[in-house]
């Protein structure tokens, strides 16, 4: 621990209590972490403020010795962009002890959560006045609604309702300075120059630490349908979803499963089975939702709208889970792949989209590139199709030495991967943000004028270099570092 | 002149021909205003690119001179955004010749449109393919797209569908250093940093010059329903809105009118009558649209839902239009009110918005403040409740000398305006941005720490001061001032 890292925490210690320091080892091990164990940081101490004036006091602090803050909500990035640097130089800001949601208006369908609120609570909380918060994601008994914003979270419901930015009406964040940005108020109209609340969404927590959010609400759920259907190609999938959004807006999820990985979790996660009697190349499990009491009830517009599908030749073969319990199993088999594709060898995962129309090409010819290019391979493609958003993995040749592989192939599958998104005008990273995991890559692929712009952007707001450094760009490191 | 911008001029016309300068006075003349006549620049000439490459090389020659440029498309900002300094400083970089649709899809509810494309011929061409653009305003056949980002536009049908930035799924603009932000893929999903093209939304062209965007379609109206209600407070109307809310998702306006202001209209404008046999203290317009075919009428839906708030007492009195002209009729009203207003004597205006749920008691609360404080004013707010958004007028007393009023008690009602605005929580530009009028408001009413990180950002991305000087946020004149 510096000298300049010892004095903050005492000061810390001294104006909070014993609450906001946390410097036992042990204690600290678990956050220094990332929740798979690929990144490794090695923080002193861990400050917990209780409330908006705390960060902003310890951060003006901090910003005064020197010392580089990793705000922390939940820890569960996939992109390591919550784990400290391993030299020690950084202490971590937690924002757990900030989950306060300050209010909640039905009538007004917002809610002001604090940063450390976590996803499912906030669930919970707008469910019981009849509203839903809709966004949602595998992580969201420990996703915080801070690290949320920070990393413009996606999720399995954007199709309707769009990722964080489009849910989020306002922010309150601490600036490296340690004053605090004020963006609360949830205004639908406010052109007074450049929007700092976008500025701080997706920004993780390098340009502000985000203490809380004004958060968009829509009516709680009154009936839901969840269809699967078996089809020939992502373009027919695409296609069924084009149809779908001609005649109505109640699609929630359209996700995108090929027949490969559903054999995968057939074979793999006991207790399932397949939706269908036939074996189909592509699978969609489609949900949709009804919310206000004169919609259509979903069951029967789903029926409607599949029948035309096959009378149309879109679709090969559909059904509609006739109870919740069987609208679970549909998703559970969705929610299974990840883990099937796991069990089933070394992979390389890729998180990543492109435009929408080009989506169904892209996954046929990318996956057949990378086939082709690394012999063995076996390529797929999963997810949110309409979303342009898909995980695509790569599986390494049978046999291959793990730990080989992931040291050598591994990373230049990726490269490989990112390079055929890039030439498809798409971005590698869809959801997960940039963190540590793809800064190289992010430097390699982006115009110069692009990356320019970013470290400007940095420079100017950050010029400490105080917050999360080593994340999205890199800076020279802050002053106090050892 | 100065030799930087003759010899800028020169190379121009040598490079991009005499389509692309303009210097003869007469020509120069009607662009070195704003349309409404209240700021005058000196651009000794127009630039007018006609490709993004054209306007990447004015930027770089500009930037290598050190010539300011200012932006301009239709010109018909609100607050002097488009008009040059009068110091002759800078040149006027005109992008109307940049107007092609580069791509208009029905599947995929895009359009790319250049930045010099007028709204009104975007509006026709998605509805020649079943589609269109929902966003509206006054100035729509002059207003272009550049513009329409640059000031993150508004207008009357933001309720539904939102404001340009939300409407927005890719920005092309050239930066100050003359690169290519090439961000017009739309992508739904990209998490690879800071979001450059949100940052350019809204920045009123003192970052980039926007030269094309990817922008969001809708379906074509396939029927709509205009209703106008009688109520008796703002509060009703408010109440009227959350209930058709917690029903429906189909209304795109709901337009609040106070008494004296149809007053106003249907003394001032030929030919109007009111819609309704009684007098009401408040009304609304209510406009709701079906595009889908599984929609139910919107005419159905609002006599249903009219119906129960009648029942309910929130509302007087309410007519639903008969016809298309009855529904436009109903709409001229509305139309009309500024017309009305500005026969009714001079009167300073206010684009303001407060969270929506405190916009009942602000538009009573203010009103009654401007005119306990300014005796004989008479204040009234009208406008887009659904966004928290009103236009509120303050009208001079009767009697005044015109010019010295607006000399001298306007600006001093405006401040107090917005010192009540601000106290609200909210913004003093809802729709119509900064620009030159409302700099020395923005820098009056906003903390310090907003005000540093908007200079911040803006030194950060165009150090040389090159794009639309004396807009927004004041820095050093560009090098090549004279």
């Amino acid at each position: 621990m510096t000298p300049d890292q010892t004095r903050l925490i005492e000061t810390v210690r001294a104006r909070f209590g014993d609450k906001a320091v946390t410097t036992d080892p042990d204690d600290v091990a678990p956050w220094n972490s990332d929740w798979r164990g690929r990144y490794h940081g090695a923080a002193p101490a861990i400050l917990s403020p209780a409330a908006t004036e705390e960060v902003a006091a310890i951060v003006a602090l901090a910003a005064d010795a020197g010392v580089a803050l990793v705000p922390q909500g939940g820890n569960t990035s996939m992109v390591g962009g919550a784990t400290p640097p391993a030299d020690g130089s950084a202490l971590i800001l937690s924002l757990r002890r900030m989950n306060r949601i300050r209010s909640l208006s039905a009538p007004d369908m917002l809610a002001v959560a604090e940063a450390g609120v976590i996803l499912a609570d906030l669930h919970a909380a707008a469910l019981e006045k009849g509203r839903r918060f809709p966004l949602t994601l595998g992580a969201r008994g420990s996703a915080t609604i801070g690290g949320l914003v920070s990393t413009n979270a996606g999720g399995t419901q954007v199709l309707r309702f769009g990722t964080m930015r489009a849910l989020v009406a306002g922010v309150e964040a601490v600036l490296p300075d340690g004053s605090v940005h004020d963006g609360l108020a949830a205004l639908k109209k406010d052109n007074r120059g450049y929007d700092l609340n976008q500025l701080m969404i997706g920004a993780e927590g390098t340009l502000g630490v985000v203490t809380a959010a004004s958060l968009k609400l829509v009516p709680a759920i009154a009936a839901r349908a969840v269809a699967w259907v078996g089809l020939e190609s992502p373009q027919a999938a695409l296609d069924l979803l084009r149809r779908m959004e001609e005649r109505t807006t109640t699609i929630e999820s359209f996700e995108i499963i090929p027949g490969d990985s559903l054999d995968a979790v057939l074979g793999h996660v006991p207790g399932t089975r397949s939706p269908l009697e036939g074996r189909h190349d592509w699978h969609v499990l489609i949900e949709s939702v009804a919310a206000g009491v004169s919609d259509e009830p979903p069951s029967k517009l789903l029926e409607r709208l599949l029948f035309e599908a096959l009378e149309a030749g879109v679709a090969q073969d559909a059904v509609i889970a006739a109870s919740e319990a069987q609208a679970e199993a549909f998703w559970h088999l969705r929610d299974s792949l990840s883990e099937a594709e796991r069990a089933s060898g070394p992979a390389v995962q890729h998180d990543i989209s492109v435009p929408v129309p080009d989506m169904p090409r892209f996954m046929i010819e990318a996956a057949a590139a990378a086939e082709q290019r690394y012999p063995g391979t076996h390529a797929t493609a999963f997810g949110h199709l309409g979303d342009g958003n898909v995980h695509f993995h790569v599986r390494a040749p049978a046999g291959v030495d793990r730990d080989a592989w992931y040291a050598g192939d591994a990373p230049e599958i990726s490269r490989f991967v990112h390079d055929l998104v890039v030439a498809a005008g798409g971005s590698i990273s869809a959801e997960h943000g940039i963190g540590q995991m793809k800064r190289a890559e992010l430097e390699r692929l982006s115009p110069p004028a692009r990356m320019a712009a970013l470290r400007a952007i940095k420079q100017a707001m950050d010029p400490g270099g105080i917050f999360n450094p080593g994340k999205l760009v890199a800076l020279a490191p802050a002053r106090g570092a050892p």
